[in-house]
C-alpha cells in the first residue's frame, strides 16, 4: 500500500469523512468497448460500459485555485448524484481537495492509476490531458477521458465546464440501455431542485439491469480515439533507456521513473527485460536544447536512411499533435483519424526540408549523429518527460496498434469522449467537431481586411 | 469500328505488315488480381494476372521525338520476344510507329481504351502517366502501369528505359509460378545475345500452364495504388457538369466528352442519369485563371462550412498529388499510401490558410461564391481537362473506394508497377522507392554549405 | 479638346450648374513639395503645398452605389465649404455624379490628368487607389492621394470616410501656414452647425496669404512615400512594349495605349523614342494564366543571371506590394519605407525557392525561356494593365527614384496622406499607423487558443 | 599589461625567437577609410589604409587542427614577406601556433584589441569571423575582415584559403596607390619561387611613400559593410545588465563580462553610467532555451505595442543574419545592403505571425512578459553569449548607425573584405558576390526533376 497511508488516515471508523484513502482497496478497473457505430463514416467510435465506471480520476490544471475549486464542485456533485463512485486525485491534488470536502477521497502513487482508473475527467486545458495521457504512457490501454476545458480553452478539451452535469451522465451512461430524459431542458421540470436532471439513484448504481429500456448505440458517448507513437530511446549499446525520460515539471514528479507493462517483451537471443515503450499523445522532440549549436540527427524511415537533419530539432508527431507543435514549426494541420505519422523540422537549416506526412506503421529512427559538435541533445515527449542524451543515441518510433485483441478487450489510442451537438435525444456521429476547433481556437483562415 | 478504319488498313491479306489495325477486334480486357503478400508493412500489393495480358497500351511522351524512337525499339523488342501480345496506340502516336515497324499495329478512339487494354507502358515522365490515368478517369478499373521515365525523369515514372526489357518481362510475368532466372546478370551467361535473358518462346505465351515451377507471390511486381478523387462538378441547378471538362490539350482533344460508364447511377426519385464522375489522380483545382481578381470560394467538409476561401485558387490533391502541384503551394509531401485528402490554398489572401489533410473519405464540396466579381472560375483535373464555371457552380470531391468488390474483381486506384531493389532473386516488398525519389527527385533536405 | 465636350454642356450660360466641363480648361497643375520634419526618425514626410490645391480628382471605388452617393456627399461639402476648388472625375463617374449636384463639375480623358491634378482623394478600398496610381503609372509626378476606406477596410486606404471633413482639411491646408483650431472637439464648439469646424470662407480661398499664423510644419499632414517600381517590357527583338499592356477590366479601358512622357528617352546611338517606363505601386507579376502548364522564366539581377524559375509565376514587387499579393504566395511583410524590391515566386516547382528582398536599386531581368511549351506568358501590373509575352520577352524592372530634383521639384514615389494619431494640436510624426494596420487589417499575429 | 606576460617570456634578449609578446607594446591602431568608388550603385565600398597596416590578428577555427595549421603557414608567409607585421592571436591560439614558428608572435586579453587590432584574417568558416566580430562587439569600430573558407564552407567568409597571399596583398595594399602587378599570373614569371608575386621588400614596408604611382581607388579592395543591431538588455528596474551576456563556449571564455567604450553615456537626470551597447552582427535571440513551455513576449515597435508572441523563440536580425537562423525559422532572404532589421518569431504558436521586414533605424522592444509560467527566457546574441532573464526583462533593440563622424573617422559596421572576380587588372565594384553565394551555397532554387 502507498506510503501516503501514514500521512492520511485510513480508518473506517474515523469521525471525520473527509479522509483521503489508499487506491489499493478499491476494485480492479473496469475496461469499455468501442463499438463503430452503423450508418457512419465519421471514423468516430462509440462507448460501451459492461457495467457503471466507478473509479474516477479528478485532474484538475495545476496551479489554478479555480480550477480546484471547480473540481471540488465536480466531485460534490458526483459524490451526491452517483454515490458509488469512488473519487481519485492525484497525491498533491488529493491534499488540496480533502479540505474542501467532507466526504472520502482516494488518492495513490500514479504508478497504481492504470490497474485502478475505470475513466478520466480532467479540468484543465489540453495540458491537463496530456498530463492525464502521461500517467498511462507506459500502458497500452488509456481509460476514456472527459475533458473539460476551463478558463483558457484548449483544442483537446472541448467540454465547457457548464455542462459538467449533461457531460458527465453521457459519458456515464454511455452503452448502458438505459433511457435518459431529455436532457436539454432539466430545469424547465424542476426550476431549483439541483438533482432533477439526474437519474434514480437506484439507477445510477446499477444501470445494468435495466436492459429493457436500452435506446441504442446512437445514444452512447461519441469517442474520438487519439493515436499515439510508441517511443523507444536506445544509448549507443543498444540498451533501452526509456527509464531515464524523467518528467519535466514538479507536477509530473511523482511519474516513475520506469513502471513494467503485461506487454513487457524480451528480446530475442536474450534474457533482458526491454522496458515498456513510451506513448506519446502529441509528439516526440529531440532538439538542440540549451545548446547554442545546430543539432545534427540522421534520420531512417524503416530502417533505410532518408537525411540528415541539422536544425533545432526534429519533432515526431502525431495526428494529434499536428496542431500543437509541429503546427507552430510549419507542419500541415491533420485530420486526427488520418493514420499517419508526422516529421516536422525545427529552423532546419536547408531552405528544401518539407514537412513529411507518413503512415501510421512506418517505423522511424532518429539518430543522434557523431557530428554533433556539443554531444548531447534533448529528448522530450509530449513537454511531459524529457533527457539529455549523448551522441550514438537513437529514438526508435511508430504508431501504436489499436484494436481489438484476441480476447476482446481494447487495446491503444487515447480514447476521448467528444462533444456532440448538444441536440438532446439524439447524438450525432457525424460531427467530430474538429472543424469547429479550426475555426474557433486556431482561427483557422482568418479573414483580412479587403478592399 | 473506329472511323482510322478508312484511314488505315485493316485488310488482313495486305501484303505490307506494318498496317494499323483497329482494337475493336481484339479480345476483351484481362483484370488482374492484387495481394497483400505476407510478412510485409510497406502496404505495397502483389501483382497476380490470371492469364498473360495480351492488349498493351504503349504511350510515349508527346513531342518528343526521341520518346518515339524508344516506343519504337520497345515495341521491336515486345514483337519478337513477346508475339502473341497486341500493341496499341493512340490514334496520333500509331500514326508515328507505324512506319518505323514492320508488323501490325492496333489504334481506336481513347474511349474504347477501358474495355480492352490490359497493360499499360508510358515513356516520358510524370505527363505521361497523368495522361495514361485520364483515358481511365470515368472507370473504376485502371490497368496496371509500367512507367518508363525519359530523358528528364518523373516522380511517378520511377522506371529507367535501360531496364526496359527487365522490367516488362517482371510486370508481364508477375503472378505467373513461371520460374524466372536470375535476372540481374543475365549478360554473364549469354554475353551478346538479344535474347539470352528472355523466356523461351512457347513459355512467354502460354506462362498460366507450368504451376508446378512456382516461385510463389514474392517473385511477383510490387504495385504501389494510387488514391485517386472523385470530381462531380454541378452547376448552379444541381446539375452535373462533368462533361464539359475538356481537354486542355491537343494532346489530349480524342478525350470523349463524356461517356457512360457501368457504375452510371439514378439519382434517388428521378429518372436522370448522373454523368461518371471523373477521377483525379494528382488533383483537382479550382482557380482564378485569367482573372485580375481574387477567387472566392466556400469550402464545406462532410456538408459543413469550413471557412470561405479568397486566394488565388484551392487544390484538392490526392496523396500522389502532394508531390505536384500542392508542394509547389506550401503543402507538406504526404506518403502515396496515407489514405487523405489534401486541401492546400494557392496563394491565399490569409495570413493562418494553412493546408489540411483529412481522411480519404472526406465529402469536401467547393462553391463558387457570388462574391466573385468576375463570375467565372476555371477548374481542372490534373492539368489534363478543364472548364470555366459560374458562380454557384459546386465542386463535389471525396476519395474513390478502392478493393475487391463483392464478385472478387478490383476497383479503384491506379496500379503502378514499383522498381524493385534488383537484387536479382527476391523482390523488396519493404521498399517503395519513395525515399529514393524524395532524396534524387525532389532535392530533400538537400545540404547547404555548412562552417 | 476632350470628345465628351460633345456629349455634355460646357456653356458657361447654362441655366443649369450641374454641367460637366471640360478640365482642359483648367489652371496648370501645381506640385506640393515634401519636407522631411525635424527630430523624427520615422521617414515621414510633410506635405507643404505652396499656394492652396485647386484641381481635385474624386474617385469612387467603381460598381458601387453606396461610394458614389459619398462621393456626391462629399463634393457637396467641398463645393460649398472651399467654393475655389474643381471637382473632377472620370469620365464614367462624371456622368454618374453630375445628376446628384447642382454644380459644375470637370472630366476629361485620363490621359490629361497628370497635367492638371492637384490631389486625388479616393472613396473605396486599396484597388481604387491603384486605379489612381494607374492614371499616373507613366509619370514621375503623381499628387498626393487622400485616400478613404468605404464599406470594406483597406490597407493603403486608411482614413475611415466619417472623418472627411477633418481629413479634407488638414491635407488642404498643409503646410499654409494658417492656424487650425482644435480639430478635436468641433461639435463641442457649436453643437449642430455643419460648418463649425471649417476654416472662414476666404481663409480656406488664400490661406497662402496668411503666413503671419503659421503654426510651422508639425502641423503638416503627413505623407508616406510610397516607393513604385519602374518597368519595362522588350520584346524578342529587343523593342520596348510597354504599350501593349492594356487595361484588364472595363473601368480601366479609358487609359491611355501608351502616353509619352516628358522624361521619355532616346536610346544611345538610335533616333527612336523609348516609349515611358510603366509604374507599379503594388508589382509586376509574370504568370502562367490560363496556360495549364508551369511557366519557365530566367530571372537576373544586376545582369547576372541568378536562376531559372519553374511556377505558377513571378512577382516583383514594391515594400507596398510585400502585404499585396506577394503576402498571399508567401513573402514577408516589409515596412514601406524599407527601399527595396521583392522577388516572391508563385507556386515555384522547387523546394528551395524562398522569397528574397533586394536592394532597392537593384535592376532585375525576367526573361520568357524558350522552354516554355506552349508559349505565352501574362504579364501585369497592379492586377490593372496586363499583357501576354511570347518566348524571349525580357521585363526588365527597378525601383524608381526618388527625391528633389535639381530644379527644386520632387519625382518619384506615391505620397499618399497618413492618418494622424488624431491628437488635435499635433501632429505625431513617428506614427505611421502601420503597426495599426497590421493588427487590425491583416490579423497578424491573431491569437489562438490556449490552455 | 597582460598577465600572460607572466606566462610567456617577454625577454628582448630571449635566445629563441618564438616567444609570445604582450599586445600591450605594440602601437595603436590604424583605422582605414571607406570611399563610395565612382559609378557604381552596389553599395560597396573601397577599402584606404592611411598608412600600412602592421597589427593582425589571425584567428584559426578552434578546434579544428588543419586551421591551425594554415594559420601556421599564412603566419610564416606574412612574416617572411611583410615583416614589419606583428602577428597576433588569441591567447589559447597562441600558445598552440608557437610551437609551430619561429619569430615572436602578440597575444593578450581580447578586451585590448579594439585599441590594438589594424586588420582581422579569419580561417574557418562564418562561426569564426561571428568570433572575431564578437571581440568588437562592444566598440563601434570594427578592423576590416579578411575571411577565408576553410574545409568546410562558409556563406560570409568567400575566400578559399589557396587565394591566401594575392588576397592579403590585394586588402593589404588597398588605397595604397602603389602599382600592382598582374596578380594572376605570377607564376608565369618566375616559375617556382615562392616570393616571386610578392611587392619589393622595401615597397611593402613602406607604401604609403609612393603616392605618385597611384592606381586609383578602383584598384582597392572591395568592402562589404554589414549592419549591426544595437543591443541593450534591462533587469525589470530597468538597470542594463549587458554584462551578464556571458561566452557561451569555452572559446569566448576571454571575453570581458563587460568593457567600457569611449561611447559610454550617461542616462538623463542621473551620473549613472550605462554599459556600452552589444553589437549584434547576425542576430538577438531570445528563446525558451531549456524550459518545455512556449515563451511568451511582448514586442514593441518605435514603442508602440506590436503584438504578444507565444512561440519558442524570437530572432531579431540583421540583414546579415538572414541567411542564418532567421532563415531557418522561415524568414525572407535580404540582401546585406537593405538597411533592415528582421523579426522572425521560432515557432509561434500562431497561424499568421509573418515575418517582418523593418528599417534599421526601428527601435524594438522584446519584454520578457509576467505571463511565462517557468519565469526565465534564454537571451542570446549570434550564438556567442548569452544569459538566462526573469520576467519584465526588457530587451531594447536598434540598428547601428554607420557612417563617417565629424573627425573623419569611420564609425559602425562590419567591413567585410569581399571576393573579387579575379579578373587580374581590375576590381568590378558591381559584384558583391551574394548571387554566388545564394546558389553556390544556400543551394537557392536547386531544381527538381522534371518530366
Ligand atoms: N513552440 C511551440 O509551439 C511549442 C509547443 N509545445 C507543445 O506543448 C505541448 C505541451 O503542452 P503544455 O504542457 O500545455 O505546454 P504549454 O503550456 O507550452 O502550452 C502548449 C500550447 O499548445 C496547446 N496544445 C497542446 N496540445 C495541443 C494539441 N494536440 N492541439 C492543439 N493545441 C495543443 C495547448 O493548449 C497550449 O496552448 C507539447 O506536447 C508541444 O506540442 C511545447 C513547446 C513549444
Ligand atoms: N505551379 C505548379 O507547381 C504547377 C503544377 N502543375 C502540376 O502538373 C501536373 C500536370 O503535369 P504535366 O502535364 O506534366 O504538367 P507540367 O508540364 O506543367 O509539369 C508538371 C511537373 O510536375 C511533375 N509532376 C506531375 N505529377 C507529379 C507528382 N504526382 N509528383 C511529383 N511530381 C509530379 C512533373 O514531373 C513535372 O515536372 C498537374 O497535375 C499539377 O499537379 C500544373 C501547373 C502548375
Ligand atoms: N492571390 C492574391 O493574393 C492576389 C492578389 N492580387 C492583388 O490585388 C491587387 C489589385 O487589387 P484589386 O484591384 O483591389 O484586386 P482584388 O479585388 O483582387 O483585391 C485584392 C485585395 O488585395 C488588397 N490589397 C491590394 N493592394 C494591397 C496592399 N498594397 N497591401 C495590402 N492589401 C492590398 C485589396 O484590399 C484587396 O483585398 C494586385 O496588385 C495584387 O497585389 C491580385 C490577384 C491575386
Ligand atoms: N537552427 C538554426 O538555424 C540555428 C542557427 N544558428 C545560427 O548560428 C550562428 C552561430 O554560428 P556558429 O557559431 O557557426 O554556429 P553553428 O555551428 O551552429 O553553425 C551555424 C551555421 O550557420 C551558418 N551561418 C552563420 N552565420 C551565417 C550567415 N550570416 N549567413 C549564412 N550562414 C550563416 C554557419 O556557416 C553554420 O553553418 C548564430 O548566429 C545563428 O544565426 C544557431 C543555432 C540554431
Amino acid at each position: 500500500t502507498y506510503p501516503l497511508r501514514r500521512l492520511y488516515s485510513t480508518a473506517t471508523g474515523s469521525p471525520r469523512a473527509a479522509e483521503i484513502r489508499d487506491v489499493v482497496h478499491l476494485p480492479r478497473r473496469i475496461t469499455p468497448k468501442y463499438r463503430e457505430p452503423p450508418m457512419t463514416t465519421s471514423g468516430l467510435l462509440s462507448l460501451q460500459w459492461p457495467t457503471p465506471p466507478r473509479n474516477i480520476l479528478l485532474m484538475p490544471k495545476l496551479g489554478s485555485p479555480q480550477a480546484i475549486r471547480s473540481t471540488i464542485d465536480f466531485a460534490k456533485h458526483l459524490q451526491s448524484t452517483y454515490p458509488d463512485l469512488n473519487l481519485i486525485f492525484e497525491p498533491r491534488v488529493a491534499q488540496m481537495v480533502h479540505e474542501g470536502v467532507n466526504f472520502p477521497i482516494y488518492t495513490c502513487d500514479p504508478s497504481l492509476f492504470p490497474d485502478k482508473i475505470d475513466m478520466i475527467t480532467t479540468l484543465g486545458g489540453d495540458g491537463t490531458i496530456l498530463r492525464a495521457a502521461s500517467h498511462f504512457s507506459m500502458y497500452s490501454s488509456v481509460p476514456p477521458i472527459l475533458a473539460f476545458n476551463f478558463g483558457t480553452i484548449g483544442f483537446l478539451a472541448e467540454w465547457k465546464f457548464e455542462e459538467y452535469k449533461r457531460a458527465w451522465r453521457e459519458a456515464y451512461m454511455s452503452g448502458s440501455g438505459v433511457p435518459v430524459r431529455d436532457l436539454l431542458t432539466p430545469h424547465t421540470r424542476v426550476a431549483s431542485g439541483e438533482k432533477s436532471d439526474e437519474p434514480d439513484h437506484d439507477t445510477a448504481s446499477g444501470w445494468h439491469s435495466s436492459p429493457g429500456k436500452s435506446m441504442g448505440p446512437s445514444r452512447a458517448a461519441k469517442i474520438l480515439l487519439r493515436h499515439r507513437l510508441k517511443v523507444g530511446v536506445y544509448d549507443p549499446n543498444g540498451e533501452n533507456i526509456n527509464s531515464q525520460l524523467s518528467p519535466t515539471t514538479r507536477s509530473q514528479a511523482h511519474l516513475p521513473a520506469s513502471s513494467p507493462e503485461e506487454d513487457t517483451n524480451t528480446t530475442p537471443g536474450s534474457r533482458k527485460t526491454v522496458p515498456p515503450a513510451i506513448h506519446a499523445l502529441n509528439e516526440i522532440l529531440i532538439h538542440r536544447g540549451p545548446n547554442p549549436h545546430l543539432a545534427i540527427i540522421d534520420i531512417y524511415l524503416n530502417n533505410r536512411f532518408l537525411t540528415e537533419a541539422v536544425a533545432d530539432g526534429i519533432l515526431l508527431s502525431s495526428p494529434t499533435g499536428s496542431t500543437a507543435y509541429s503546427l507552430s514549426a510549419g507542419g500541415s494541420i491533420v485530420h486526427p483519424l488520418v493514420k499517419s505519422l508526422l516529421i516536422t523540422p525545427i529552423c532546419p537549416r536547408s531552405l528544401s526540408f518539407r514537412p513529411l506526412v507518413l503512415p501510421l506503421s512506418t517505423k522511424v529512427t532518429l539518430r543522434v549523429s557523431n557530428k554533433n559538435r556539443d554531444g548531447e541533445l534533448e529528448v522530450s515527449i509530449d513537454g511531459k518527460r524529457s533527457t539529455s542524451v549523448p551522441v550514438g543515441t537513437e529514438i526508435r518510433v511508430e504508431g501504436e496498434n489499436v484494436g481489438e485483441t484476441s480476447d476482446g478487450s481494447w487495446r491503444g489510442g487515447v480514447p476521448c469522449v467528444i462533444c456532440g451537438p448538444g441536440k438532446g435525444d439524439t447524438t450525432d456521429f457525424d460531427d467530430d467537431g474538429w472543424v469547429g476547433g479550426l475555426n474557433g481556437l486556431l482561427m483557422f483562415n482568418y479573414p483580412i481586411g479587403r478592399g
